[in-house]
């Protein structure tokens, strides 16, 4: 191998479809990488262990970090703090602490700042990847591929320890941005939270009112299937994200009702001119959001 | 072949990605049936000609429809009307007038009101396919295949009638049902009219407030694409459908926007457990919606 690799021994903290897949991916990526892996369950340890995809499993979290060089911190973010707390002790000297959460300003906030006054270094990660799916049953290694991987920094670990991390996310097939954290969430709440939000308020609204079921299953085509797929993702999991990102998102939605309301003016007083417009603003939106990928 | 064809000549007025699809279809599943096509510009007969998929082909619609026993009005629903009085005075005894428009009651109370007071066959159908493509050029012949086709016979045609649209759609691969047109109106405004306004609303809010484009456009992922795909669609025909289907679309748009305050207020008074359940609730109406099928 060319270069050294940024990490030699990397502890996962939840192998769920995150965790699991990161561990899959770090097998293909950097074979000679040691993995150790902390789950509650043994039963999923022992399924990580059979699919051979941890060199070291435990049910504690303590020995778990124990020489790992970066932990990541891959449970629901509600957990990040308590567990925090429990590996803080065995965290090796210039060890890094990542996570995968998808909230980022909550995090530095908790978990980060405490590791951060204890002296441990702490940066925030965000993989844009994921899927309605969860579990270790429905992780796979090229989850991280093309996926845009955001780092949040809001502790100012020096630059160097940044570009371990970068080097690290960007082995796997990711294309890391550094962002504040309070930038992060407010994008995402835009292009990820305010999306699922919408998602399940079309699921939502579609039976309420004199329609029958029947019917809307008869007639439910792909415009219903794509525009609602993400709200299949976990209620629990998007319950704890929207609460915990909930100012940015109260803020994006709180938009989207004076939106909406006006598109509903515009039908009352038939401006039909507005509404092409108003209809072409949001497609062009979308192709100069997609397309400047 | 076993069964006669339900018609032998079939006209097409407005080869688009409906109609060309459509010439397509029959042109496959029905080789002995004749195919006439109109448009309003020469340069796409030619291309239908160059295609294979016209017998023959004119700039004038009661040339077109000449000798027809189904007549397809595959143009825009506004021009349903001027359509209709043009060509009912070459209609053949016995034709049946047909369209493909997405909104129905408009489609009744204007176009098929008009020709059953005049002594002609009117059947309402809304073939559930589509793409957010657009023209000739985007047509493809299995657009048909397993879409619901919804039958609407507001002006009450015999059942045998209805019956040979029904074979007709069924031949080409469509499952039909039999609605009454507000009852259609209703359903389509939740299925497909509420999805693509939240599409649009989704693209339109994400740009609002203070957010960097780039930023927007570095982190889009699957989320956002998928949610906003309908939104793509041509936004002159999305005008002409809210415009059509104005009441059933207000109604559930307010649907909508009293569950969307719901859901803000829920994350205002931090009423975690309803929020849980609010979600719950949109990913169960989802599967059962999508599953159903």
């Amino acid at each position: 191998m060319s270069e050294p690799l940024p990490f030699g021994t990397i502890t996962i903290l939840g192998p769920g479809l995150l965790g699991g897949s990161l561990a899959m991916a770090v097998r293909a990526a950097m074979p000679a990488a040691a993995i150790r892996l902390w789950a509650r369950r043994e039963a999923t340890l022992q399924q990580a262990l059979d699919m051979g995809i941890a060199d070291a499993a435990c049910t504690d979290p303590t020995e778990a970090v124990r020489g790992a060089d970066l932990v990541v911190l891959a449970t629901p973010i509600g957990a990040f703090r308590d567990l925090a707390e429990q590996i803080a002790p065995s965290l090796a000297p210039g060890a890094i602490v990542t996570d995968v959460g998808s909230v980022k300003n909550y995090v530095h906030r908790t978990t980060g700042a405490w590791l951060h006054e204890q002296g441990h270094t702490f940066i925030g990660s965000h993989p844009m990847a994921g899927s309605e799916k969860q579990g270790l049953e429905a992780a796979y290694p090229e989850l991280f591929r093309g996926a845009s991987i955001v780092l949040t920094n809001d502790h100012a670990a020096p630059e160097h320890t940044v570009d371990r991390l970068r080097q690290f996310w960007e082995l796997l097939g990711g294309r890391c941005y550094l962002m504040e954290s309070k930038h992060h969430d407010r994008t995402v709440a835009r292009i990820s939270h305010m999306p699922h939000v919408l998602a399940a308020l079309c699921a939502y609204s579609a039976t309420r009112g004199d329609v029958r079921m029947h019917d809307l299953q008869s007639l439910a085509a792909t415009g219903f299937r794509d525009t609602t797929r993400v709200c299949s993702g976990s209620p629990s999991m998007w319950t704890d994200i929207l609460w915990e990102n909930d100012c940015a998102i109260r803020e994006i939605l709180h938009t989207c009702l004076d939106d909406l309301t006006e598109l509903i003016r515009l039908l009352e007083i038939q401006d039909k001119e507005t509404l092409h417009t108003w209809l072409e603003q949001a497609r062009d939106n979308r192709e100069t959001i997609i397309g400047g990928q």
